[in-house]
């Protein structure tokens, strides 16, 4: 008997995020990609505007509009702007629709909402609703979500990193934990902007938004043992890729071997999260084009520092990647249906 | 019923296409991997050797051993250097594999191939009974061939740029064909070279092998009435990719229309190759990753001069892609099985 | 005696020829840069404008305004975009400034200027006194200029390449000439362009303006003999330099020990230029961020195909470099005052 | 009177040290490059080993002679890779000359060269001697020294962000100072490595010698207050460019012009050293191709971490440059005769 397909839809397919979603949704098994919205204003072949998709001669790029939306999707994954975003996922959430939202708009409460995104809040009452699809640690919550906020792609790398200290001794620790992150510049939308031009970005590399950026208080929320931490948000001169290293001090020395232990119990079985052997450190190449995570250790006995790797692809762990997990567990399928573990190297 | 699954091989999966195949057949549904060579002399973990396969910890990498090979393995892919591979490729074939050598040593005369590649001949005698594997030009004499030559990653693009204009009235032509073309450097091989050290590579571009380039040969053989073309080889920049830009010059000048219409009939329902509508010309990005091919044409009114682009992955339909679909049109599969006509673009 | 320093002004600095004016100029030891203007409407500090200059403290960006700078600049370089830097020249020749326009807005016959530009002729009448200032070639007339026309980035690549054939016996040559050119992408301005995103650029290579580039016809101008030509414009994913391939075919098989001669006499003592041994091919890198040109040579006897290689920066030789190196001219100075024809390499 | 000029050699001139050391001098207005020496048997042209030196045709490489290199040179620069260096540079100091040797050798005492470099320690009695080359900090002692330890790349970028805070209260300070560096590939040397081709490199991101890297003791050493420090080493997909974030924990919030105006007076009058204004951080590429280093800070009040940012071209400021400047210094020449401020920019 042939599985009957599910009917999901992309809006916002012209970003980065949501472009990476119709390539991944395009041959996912399990679902027919029925609907793609965009911001435009009539019916447009998309490959016309989005010129690689030029083999999928047969989907277009429509207006949104929430009632045709909902009556052809049982799913749909939001990849709009924050501050817009939010409103739309709640708009098909209440038409019945399961909601994947890819923006920041529904992961935080309120009054962090409007203190970090400088934006009024969109979605303050849904907001409670919606869990927080990080799935390694919420996928019981996701397996029967309605309304999923899709976490940021710094915090998900930071997160996927420093989460399994929570069930460490923490009174050993002192100092605040750093959390030193890089991404490729996709991560930044893709909006023109003179700073990420090729000719300005390329052999470059700088820090934004130094202590401002809005994914902080998302990692804080999951990480509350180890808050508040710094978070340095970096741009590396290439299109994809996280890169992060959190530094975490200890008052003495550890034995690496612990931290190792309970790395590998926590990620046990996980089908994305890697956690490298000791003496090995990741590379962001290594998980370019994949869903995968990459998660490495060293305990820097002479400094007592405990440095804690992660690498990811912001546009599919950190992203619509982690979406599709996200809309895999809450299917009840296969968790790496439609996803890859292999990155595209060299 | 289940389908069962064939059993295939890859000998030489420490090197840039053998990566590529490993890739590609771990998760292509109809093979199961079950013989992974390298040069080494001792079984390690692929992993070990290859860290971007962490998440494959059961893959083995083995010294090549050609009865081990052949009691494990249907098919064989090759992907060992031009001078080694040929010699492989034929006892395999021997033994009764199904095999596909991705190198240069069955693709050519023993003649042209000891002019071109400076080698003794590898496998004169079994080089005529190989089949050229271009697939959009030999599905034919592909779907029941037991020795495959994959074609060189510049004898595809070009081909696949020129081969429909031998259809055309070429009394029109004057002049010789330039085939002007541009290479990521994984297509180099990965042995380690100054030259292509990042550091001296990168905002680097430049020719190499002027007038001398091994590809030579093949293309010209598939484009007799186009020869002897000049074929200009240089490199970008960057890991993976082929950019070619062909100029055929005519006599007179030739409605653009008539080359759309010549090219849209030669591929016509070929599910790797696309065509641009007029007035738009392909970009590398929007293939790369892929097993696609974009063809763009411009004739040039003031100079009469028609230019054809095409763009592929090196790594896919320039080698380990094409060769998956040369296998899979041999197993009688459908074509595009375990392969992707999506780039990841960005 | 000390020598006194000669006043100079750029207008438009905060494009990347004009940064590129106000880094040489800023070291030139025999002038004052005592003038820059950009397009705001208040006096600001060229370090808040442009970071990268804030080891220039002292330096403003100052509204441009005809009069003062003319009244404090004795030469002034325009690094304004076409359409707009002509009536910018010519109102500063008209007050007596030596003036070198880096725009095409004084290169063409007005006719010529329309038809390639789209935009109205902005300075018909001085085009006609303005000197087309590729220095190797028309350094007698640039000597005693008042008005400058600088020439194309593009352009001077090809000119470099291709002139020297105008002293071979040219009814040897058949069919059109093609000049396969590739640009790093600051030639393409500074405004913000959703293809030229570091994202979308990275890892890519296209050809752009088809047949079109608004360059072919000063290429042409200088090249009479070898027209119509066909200039394929691409763009590289780097910041800077200009790689040219012209494709000269000949009738008969020619030594290529003629082309070497040649063009060792047409360059001879030219400081900027080199003409690369028989059998080696120049590196872009290894003219970025000079003023060099390097020219190398291949008679590809199959084809008869003469190639012709040149390479330079696009930001120097293609633009402020060259302005510098006509100033110099036009100054009696040293023709290399203030240039390097040493890259950055790595 | 015109100046006589200084005979200046370059010992290992083929690696990248030694190939920025050939482009400096070689337009230096006070020395004259009258000694070039590689790792070869026989006198070649230097143009035909690097051919980026192709308009410096009368300079040869010579195999390196002791006696030769005394006879012709007042000052010798020693660009050899750490392990043989050392001898050749106190062989030279012997002989006379002002050494200036780029290398690790002569920088730490032994138990410490020994214990980081895994080496046997090569100069142990002349090390007591050598002057530690940091320009800004050891400007007395470099004046008269005529044997100077020139600094490593990542120490000169982590000294000259954090030695201003010796000054500071340090008692409001716990926990470790980590110092999160990455590096151009250019730094790791000339050698062809699998790991540094630009396809595996490219897009890449990853930590290497994970609190093991040797320039980690001569930091200390420098900063002895902030010790033990961890110092964290990673590879930037690009050539050149050191980029440092250093994190200094504090007990208590501090207000930021505190640190504004210490770096400020311990910057004051330097010409290579920027402390940028509040609120600003620094960009790699403002600084590559000059010998500028740009120092950005920030406190994080949540976190009550200090950030300190250090941005310089590991190839001049991190060598050859902060070589020439200590030549400069030690031959009573202005600091930057010969070296820029201004980066290549774009």
């Amino acid at each position: 008997m042939k599985e009957t397909k599910v009917a999901v839809g992309v809006v916002g397919a012209t970003g980065y995020s949501g472009m990476e979603l119709v390539r991944l949704l395009s041959s996912h098994p399990r679902v027919n990609l029925t609907y793609v919205a965009g911001h435009g204003e009539s019916v447009v072949s998309l490959a016309e505007k989005l010129p690689q998709f030029v083999s999928l001669p047969s989907l277009n790029l429509e207006p949104f509009d929430v009632e045709v939306a909902a009556k052809r999707c049982e799913v749909v994954f939001v990849a709009l702007p924050s501050g817009t975003a939010g409103a739309v996922a709640v708009a098909l959430w209440n038409k019945g629709c399961v909601v994947i939202d890819l923006s920041g708009d529904l992961r935080l409460p309120q009054d962090q909402y409007v203190q970090w995104y400088h934006l009024p809040a969109v979605a303050a009452e849904a907001q409670k609703q919606a869990v927080y699809g990080l799935t390694e640690w919420h996928r019981r919550e996701v397996s029967s979500a309605n309304l999923i906020a899709n976490p940021g792609c710094y915090a998900t790398a930071a997160i996927l990193a420093l989460r399994p200290l929570l069930d460490l001794d923490l009174p050993l620790r002192r100092g605040a934990v750093v959390v030193d992150a890089k991404s490729g510049v996709s991560g930044a939308g893709r909006k023109p902007v003179q700073a990420f031009q090729l000719a300005e970005l390329s052999d470059n590399f700088y820090a934004y938004k130094v202590g401002q950026h809005q994914h902080t208080p998302e990692i804080e929320a999951e990480l509350s043992g180890l808050s508040p931490l710094l978070l340095n948000t970096q741009l590396l001169p290439i299109a994809r890729g996280i890169f992060v290293c959190a530094y975490v001090p200890f008052e003495q020395g550890v034995d690496e071997a612990v931290f190792h232990s309970l790395y590998a119990r926590a990620y046990e079985g996980e089908k994305f999260i890697t956690v490298l052997p000791p003496g090995q450190v990741p590379q962001l190449k290594h998980v370019l084009g994949s869903n995968a995570c990459h998660v490495g250790l060293n305990f820097d006995s002479r400094s007592r520092v405990l440095q804690v790797f992660s690498v990811l692809d912001n546009l599919q762990k950190g992203a619509a990647g982690q979406a599709v997990q996200n809309m895999n567990v809450r299917m009840g399928w296969l968790e790496d249906t439609g996803l890859s573990v292999l990155s595209m190297f060299p």
